[in-house]
Order: C-alpha cells, then sequence, then structure tokens
C-alpha cells in the first residue's frame, strides 16, 4: 500500500481532540516517520495571545445503555465521534426524553455521526445518525444508562514541529492539523502530505529554502505556536501553506489570504493550473482553517491553504462519512503533487534577466528551427516568451501566468535557457 | 401629513428663478423651520470666477389673450412654467403665426409644458403643452394680445447656508437648489429633505463632524459660492452631497465625481446597497446638476450627487408632469433614508484595528456559539469578517463593501466589537 | 493611379531578402521619392548585440528543368518565391525522389507558393504550389536537371535612415520592412505608406517633434540599428510605431508592447476607434514583428505595431497569394489615415488644463446655446467633457478614451476650446 494512504488508513482510529493522549499518539506515529520531530507542549492555563490553554481532556469510554434491553445503543468503542468532544465525565440513569436533548443527529444526513465539539463550555452530549436517533424515538419510554468517562484536568496541549534546514534562513512553511478524531480528509490527509512532503524535502541535494512542518491542533494550537515565535516568522517566512482536506478526487482549491496576493497566494494559484482548468479559488471570505490565524491583522504571515475539495464544500465534511472511503490514493498522490510543485516552484522561481539585448539568436546554439515557415513561431512560443519576459521584473511564475505557460513547463524551458547561459538572475530577487 | 411631503407641498406654488422674491420666499420658508439659516446676497455685477452675477428678474403677471374670443389662452397665473424664465417684458399684438415663433412646447409629449430658461440672452416666450399649441394653430388667423409685466433690472442673487457645528471643523456639506419653479422631485424633493435632516444634525447629542447645509441657485449659485469660500470648503470638506430628484418612488442613483473614488463617492456607493440590489449608478460622464462645480477642475471638493431617479432619466423631468403627484410620501422618505444613512456611516466610519493577535476568544465573551457544529461559521459570519478584515488599512466601508456585510449590519456589528472592547480606532485615520 | 498602389506595384517584382542588390534596389527607389534618405551599410561578420551580420546573399537565376521534356518545371524567373531565400547554390541532376526533398508546398493551400527561408544555415531549396508537386509526382521517375545561380559571400546589409528635424530633439520613429521579396501587404504596404507619411511630415509648417523613418530589414535589421542607436533612442523616443500588413481592406490591427501601454500604446489604441468598433488588439504575447526587438528586455522603446489584418492573421500570409490583388488602394489608404491619425493625435496630444475654476460662462463667448432645454446637455456634451476632465492630470487621449469622444472630434473641439482662451498646457507634461 502506498504511503499517503497508508498514514491516514493507520492513525484513523485514534481518537484525537485539543489535548490528551490521542494527540500524542499520533505526534508519536509521526516521530517515527522523522525522529527529528520536536514535541513542543503548552501547559494548561499557559496565555496565547488573547487565549488560555485549556485543560487535557482524556476518555476511556463512553456508551448509552438501554436499561430495559441491556443493550449498548450507542458506543464510543464503535466510532470516537459518538461522544461530543470534550465531554465532561457523566454517569446517569436517565428517560430518553431527558436524553434527547444530549443528542446531536443531522435530519438531512440520516446515516451521519455529525462531529461536535465544546471545547471552551463544560458539557457533555452524544451524537449518532439521525436513523439511530429514530429507533430510540420509536420506544419513547425506554430508560437509559448514560456513561462518560472522561477526565478534564490540569495537562499540555501538544504540537509537533520539523524544521529541515537550507541555505538561506528564509523558511517555507507546511502546517497541518493533528486535533480531529476518526474522519480522513479533515483531518488525516494534511498530516499525511506533509509527512510525505518532509522526506521530499530532506532528499534535495540542494535547498533553497529552510522548511518547518507543524503538526498544530487547529486553532488554539495555532494562536499558540504564533504566540511563541510570531517575531522569528515574521523574519524569516517567505511562503507558508496550510494542507487541509487535500485527499479526495475532487477540485483542487486554494483559500487565499486577506490581501490575496503575498507569495504563497501567487505560487499556489500558479501551481494549480497545472492541475486543473477549473480551480475552486476561495477569497478569504470563505476562510475557516489556520488561513485565519497566520493570515490575522497583526500576523500577517504570507500564508494560503491548499486543498482538494475545500472544507464545508463537501457534504461527508465534519461527519463519520468523511472516513477512509472517501480519501484514496489517487486523491491523496493529487493532493501531495499539488503541494509539491508549490514547492518546487518556490525552489525555482526568482527573477531572471536576458543575457542579451534584443532577442538572442537561438539558431546558433541549436535552440532554433533554422528552416522559417509560417509555423516556426508556434514551435519555440513558451521558450520565446520566457525570454522576452524576462525582464527583472516579472518571476517565473507571474511570466508562467501571463504567458499561459504551465508550470512543469516553464521549468523544463527555464532549465535550458539557464544552461544555454541565456539567462541570469537579477539583482531585484 | 408628513414632513418631507408637506414642504414640497407649501413650497410648490411659488415662482423661483435664478433670483427674485420667489427665491426669498422659498428661503423665508426654510428659515422658518431653521431660524439659524443665514441668508446670503450677490449683487449683480458682481463677478464669481468667470461669471457676472446677473440682474434681478420679478414677473408680476403673464398671459396670452385672445383678441377675437377675449379668452387667455396661456396664463402665467395657473402654472408658472408658462413664461419662459428671465423673460424681458412684452406688451403687443400680434399674429398667431408671429406669436408661435415665441412659443416652446414638446411634441412627443403633447400634455407637458416644458421648463425653459434663457438666464443669460434676453428674450421672451412662453410654454405651453403641445395639445394647447394645436388648439391654437386650428385657428391660424386669430390674433392675440401678448403681455408679460416682467422687471429685470440690478438686484441680488440669494442662498441659504446653515451650519451646525461639530466637534471637529471637518465639514459634511449638503447643497440642493432654489431656482426651480413649479416642479417638484427636480427640485423641492432636494429642499425637503436637506430640512429634515438638519433637523436630524440638530438632534445628534454628539457630532463628529460640523455639517453644512446650502440652498443655493443651480450653477451660478454654487459657483458664486464656491467664489468666496473655496478656500475654506478645501480646508475642510470631507464629503459633501448635492441632493436632487430625491422624491420620487423610482431608482435610487449616484451621479460620481470625476474620479469617482472620494469620500462621498465611497459612502454613496455603499450607503445605497441598504436600498437596492440595482443601484443606478452614473460616473461623471453623466453628470448635470452641481457636482459640475463641486467636481471641477481648480475645485475638487469630495461631492458627489445622489438622487431618487437622476435628472434627464424621467419623461416627467423639465415639464409639469414633475409635479406634487410625480414624488409620494414613500418617495421622498427612501430619498432621505438614502441620505441620512450616508451621514450616519461617515459619523461611524473609521480604520479600527483590532486589539488582539489573531483571533479573539469570543466564546468567553459571550459572542460565540460554545458547541461548534457544521454551521457555526455562518451565526457569526458578519462579526468575524469584521473583525478579520480590521487591519488599520481597511475603512468599515472598505470592509463592508469587500464583505457584503449591508451598511446596518456592519454599524450593529461595529457597535458590538466596540461594547466588548475588541476594536480600537487605528492612528491611520 | 493613387501613390500608395503604385509604390508597392513598382517594388512588387524586386527580389528581396536580408542582402542583396534586391534590398539596395528597393532602398534606390525610396531615395528617389525622398532624396534625403540615409543608405546605412553594416557589414558581414559585423556584431550586433548576440548576432552576426550574415553574407551578402545575391541570386542570377534558379530552375527546376525536366531532363526527358526539356521544360523548366519551376523557375525563379516566373516568381521570386520559388527559390528557398538564401539558397545556396547548386547545379545537379537527380531523381525526383530526391529532388523532392528540397522541395516546400503547403498541402492545405493547393494553389499557393509559401515563402521560406534559411538565413543562417546553408541548404538550398525550391517552393512551389501543392498542385505543381502534384503534376511532378505524377511522373515519379523523371530526372531533373536543379540549378541554383546564387552567391553567397562576404558583402554588406542595407538600411535606409530617414530623419527629418522638428522643434523639439524628442522623435517619433516609423519602422517598416524592405526585407521580403514578392509580397504585398507583407511587405510592401509599410514601405509604401511610410513614404507617403514622410511625404506629410515634411508638408508640416511646425512640427512639435523629429521624425525617423526606417527602413529595415526585419530582426537583424533592427538588432543592427539598435546596437549603433539604442542609447539616442532611449532619449529622444517619444513613440515609435511598426508598419507591417497596412494595406489589405481588413481589419485594423495593434500588436501592444511588453507592458502594453507605453506612449505609443496609448496612442494607437485610441486612434484606432475613429476606424472601427471592433479593433483587432494583440498582446505582445502574440508580438511577430520587430517590436520584438523594440520591445525586448535592455531595449524597452516605446514603440507597438500597427496593421491591418495582422501578419500570421490571413491565410495569404507568407505565401504568393499576398500579391497586388490582396492589397488595394483602399486597403493602403485606410492603412495610411490609421498611422497618420496616431501622429497627428502625438502632434496635438497635452496635458491641459482649464483656464477656469469652476465650468467658464460658455454662452457669453458663444459657445452654449442661450435657450436652456431638456437637450441643452447633449448638443455640447463632447465640448464639456474635455473641459471637465482638462485638470493637468489626464491627457487628450485619455479624455478621448473616457468619455468616449471619437479622436477627429477632441481634434476640433481642442481647437475650439485652444482659440477662446479657455484651456492652456499644463506643467505636467
Amino acid at each position: 500500500m502506498h504511503n499517503l494512504y497508508r498514514h491516514c488508513s493507520q492513525l484513523f482510529g485514534i481518537n484525537r481532540s485539543l489535548t490528551g493522549s490521542g494527540v500524542r499518539e499520533t505526534l508519536n506515529y509521526i516521530k517515527h516517520q522523522h525522529p527529528d520531530l520536536k514535541i513542543i507542549s503548552f501547559q494548561s492555563g499557559d496565555k496565547a495571545f488573547d487565549w488560555t490553554i485549556p485543560d487535557e481532556w482524556n476518555i476511556q469510554d463512553a456508551y448509552i445503555e438501554c436499561i430495559e434491553t441491556g443493550k449498548k445503543v450507542v458506543d464510543f468503542k464503535k466510532n470516537n465521534l459518538h461522544v461530543v468532544s470534550y465531554s465532561i465525565p457523566v454517569n446517569k440513569h436517565m428517560s430518553f426524553k431527558e436524553l434527547d436533548q444530549y443528542l446531536h443527529s443531522i435530519p438531512d444526513q440520516p446515516d451521519a455521526i455529525p462531529y461536535i465539539s465544546s471545547y471552551y463550555s463544560p458539557r457533555w452530549g452524544f451524537c449518532l445518525s439521525n436513523n439511530q436517533r429514530q429507533e430510540l424515538r420509536a420506544n419513547p419510554d425506554r430508560k437509559y444508562s448514560v456513561h462518560i468517562d472522561s477526565t478534564l484536568q490540569p495537562g499540555e496541549m501538544n504540537i509537533g514541529e520539523l524544521v529541515i534546514p537550507g541555505e538561506s534562513e528564509e523558511e517555507i512553511v507546511i502546517s497541518t492539523y493533528i486535533c480531529h478524531p476518526s474522519m480522513a480528509n479533515n483531518e488525516l490527509s494534511g498530516p499525511s502530505v506533509a509527512i510525505e512532503l518532509a522526506h521530499w524535502v530532506k532528499q534535495l541535494t540542494k535547498k533553497k529554502y529552510t522548511y518547518r512542518f507543524l503538526f498544530l491542533v487547529e486553532t488554539i494550537g495555532s494562536i499558540a505556536y504564533l504566540s511563541k515565535n510570531l517575531k522569528q516568522m515574521k523574519k524569516n517566512v517567505k511562503a507558508g501553506f496550510v494542507l487541509t482536506c487535500i485527499g479526495d478526487e475532487g477540485d483542487y482549491s486554494i483559500v487565499h489570504s486577506r490581501q490575496g496576493n503575498n507569495y504563497a497566494d501567487r505560487v499556489a494559484q500558479y501551481a494549480i493550473k497545472e492541475f486543473t482548468q477549473q480551480p475552486s479559488i476561495y477569497s478569504f471570505l470563505e476562510r475557516g482553517s489556520d488561513e485565519r490565524q497566520y493570515c490575522a491583522p497583526g500576523v500577517d504571515l504570507p500564508f494560503c491553504t491548499i486543498s482538494r475539495t475545500k472544507f464545508g464544500e463537501y457534504p461527508e465534511y465534519h461527519t463519520s462519512l468523511d472516513n477512509l472511503s472517501f480519501i484514496s490514493e489517487e486523491g491523496l498522490q493529487g493532493g501531495y503533487n499539488f503541494a509539491l510543485l508549490c514547492l518546487k516552484l518556490i525552489e525555482k522561481n526568482d527573477y531572471y534577466i536576458s543575457n542579451t539585448i534584443c532577442e538572442p539568436q537561438l539558431g546558433k546554439r541549436g535552440l532554433y528551427p533554422t528552416l522559417s515557415t509560417k509555423k516556426t513561431k508556434n514551435i519555440v512560443r513558451n521558450m520565446m516568451d520566457l525570454i522576452a519576459y524576462s525582464d527583472g521584473k516579472n518571476d517565473i511564475i507571474h511570466i508562467g501566468e501571463k504567458a499561459k505557460i504551465t508550470p512543469s513547463s516553464i521549468l523544463e524551458e527555464l532549465n535550458k535557457l539557464l544552461k544555454a547561459n541565456l539567462l541570469k538572475k537579477s539583482a531585484e530577487t
């Protein structure tokens, strides 16, 4: 089995949340892949900008048992989505009528168990499919034993950080999530793709940039990380990408930064054209992932989010239907390729300038047809456009966009022209 | 009866022109509403930039009487549009053939008496409906006694100015017309809405800006006023609005300045969205009111014109059909609300900046749902967008436009966030 | 016969190429029209930026004779397109099978002889219609005597330069080609129009600018010329136009510079509106003429290319079908008028500023109707727009574009306002 899918399937069953043993187990899996992964801890009660690190949540078991039949009608051990994340402990008998107030289901998606959390307000609850709930409703007079064996007490919040140094202190950041319980696209696809991208970076013989991979819990994780690293990141980050929902076979998507034209925005906007004629491009108004923090006022790092089908845009989102069948090897590979092309473009992108005044004589270098006919121009169009627009003011990405040259073609033409010594880097970089 | 409509109906019968007793009578009505109105006089012969204040025109009576029947076939006392404005006196017998050269009617609008003026060239004439004219043409051999009892002699041109001081010397200007004879939308709607806006301003307990209301004659009035006040206005005017044709039930319209993006342009362009999905937005190329002077080269004050159906865009324009039936209480109220929202937005608009780095923790302030589900984002979207775009570089108007939040919603959300101390004014204001 | 067409027909039969006697004969014809034309020579082997001036090519005769029938089946004397330009000498007997490798035809255009060249790689070849080739193929066993009596040896490359001094050292450049053999639109239309434009410039009593007309060979000619004159041209050139394919009755076209908004781009973009509602506007991505050199990185002169139907956009392009029937007097006149209007606009264009604050009183100058009706504004719209937008920041071209005034109308209105002393040149020029 293919690595990308294997990571997802091995991590799927673990019960993750903002904090707790599931997060640590997940980070340990990643550390097994990348022994240089550093696991960072924040203590409950620590301040992070406007926020406070919450208590650590752990859960051993949870179920609803019908007193009449003795059957567990809802069982956390079957699917960790069954419990509202951060549920406080409960151990009680109650009527269906009372219990029903603690149940969550989606009438429009009768087979789906919803993913619900209550991180910052003490409550408990169970999630179940609407079909299950209808079965319970069929016997309104039954009584139930309700049991959540959880703890919510001071502990820690964990984050994984993997830094791979390059020639420059300037950094490319890849940020993704480890806080979602058993869902696959959102979010095991992001960590899986990030693990493999880190392997790719490590095998590069020459790296222009330093790479920083972050395996965070959403919102509070990125906020906490930024609260310790903002100054450094503002100095060094050249581009950052949030990876999320990047393993299905649907769209290729970008969620842009507030300004919409930072370096990451531009790279992703160009790279995506390699994969689809109809990219799904979302403005910051449709944000919802950690670009919310990286691009917040006062932070404003050059990040954007890249995805296959964007969070919230597929019906399986935040339900038990976002499972290992929803993602695929092909879907993950596409997402990986998209992210990888962003990195490759960044490594090669620059402001180049032609080494000649006027067009160069390409024929003498074997780069131009020696017989001039009506069709000559089409044959060498991409190469000629790359030369003609290399004026030191347009970087490769701009030229590719302008001249409608695919990213892979422009990387190839660039290579050819650099070899022939026809372009040089401009001082404007 | 509703104030807005009452002002129009009380002023309708007065014969106004560039100068003369009708203008003064109109200003006295406004002074009755606002005793602090200052009535300014310019003397005939005074210079104002490239122009000269004309002689004062007054008219006692005017008619065309059929000598044969002894009947007045056209009578100024029935409708003051019957006389070409600024007609010189005449007292003559003449054949229909001769008379016909002095008549004005509109073949395409056979019921309408046109509004015609000849301020700067001495002539006389009568305006009548094409139907009336056809009746006269039916008896081509009749003779007529033609009588205009007018005077055109040195006197004064009058303008009303009402200044309501606020906390700052920066000013918001409302400019409208008092030079049109018996027409309702163009132009009693403007003065009527301006009178009521001034009442609203006066009752404000806190006014960020000083307000200046101008009741002018079109073109020569604003030119004369600018010739005395340009330097001061260039220093102080933050935004100005010309009100005209603002009492019918049709479109909501803006005529933009030459640049199209001054502060008044931006405010009006945003405010109009509260009232219609299909605003009528006109560029300066379609100007025709006093924005011609306020936005002329060398003046370039931050003005635009706001209207219901724009001058020239409704067939009743500049005819007797623009009467008290063409406007309505509802139409005037809509126009008033549009102008009022512009003022409210200006009073509240600012460059705000988030008090937190990264998103604030809204839950602990009771501003965010404590249970996180698929639908959470939609519920708090407007508030979150206002926070996320408050980076000190986007004012409230820009954010509202960008995030497609209605003006009334953004004012409400802003209030909530200011109360919670989540935003502060940026130094960039 | 009309001069524009006459120049084309007189020059049509001459065998032109990059170098050789045909080029000189063509330049001598132009010198006969303009005795002040300077003929410049570059020597074979001279360096010009990345290029080397090639040897001079001359040809006396060339044919393919069927040994069996003794008939010349392809004969350079009938059409100089029959020989691949820059063919090396050959004198050989060969089978049809061997000969066929040296033949060029266009299957899709069976009547057309293609125009093929091989300037920088020694080869020989014949071009013929596909119909002719099919006839030869019908007798595959015939043998042929193949004869090209050409020389390729050190000599010179010639260029014609005509400078007409004006009041300023700032220059307008017109550049066109003299390197194409017997084709009419591409390229005798350009030289013909340029000859007549130079006559027009000479008869001007007052010339704001100096004019430079260049009769070049394409690519190597402009590169060689730039290699000697770049510094001077960067200092002096205000706008330049490449004229090519400017004699047919099809489109009016522009090929813009890389930036697309230099002064020549703006002038041509505005002028073209006088001639068509649907101009064919091409970006630099669709370049193909000497704008490639004038607008290359490191050169970046303010040039664009103007044409009737653009090179490559008509099927007759680079074939024998681009002949004297493809162009016409009317087509050439349209191309001439387009180029001429560009020059007229440049001579008159400036940043003007109104001499009055607020609108001027036009009535007292006889420029405005004295009777004010609904229709007054339309009558004087262009004049009023020209005044209202003359704020010293918009030049005439910008105002014309903005207010949708045709170039000829704006030149007329400008004249009227300058006479009335209502506008003056702004210092911003």
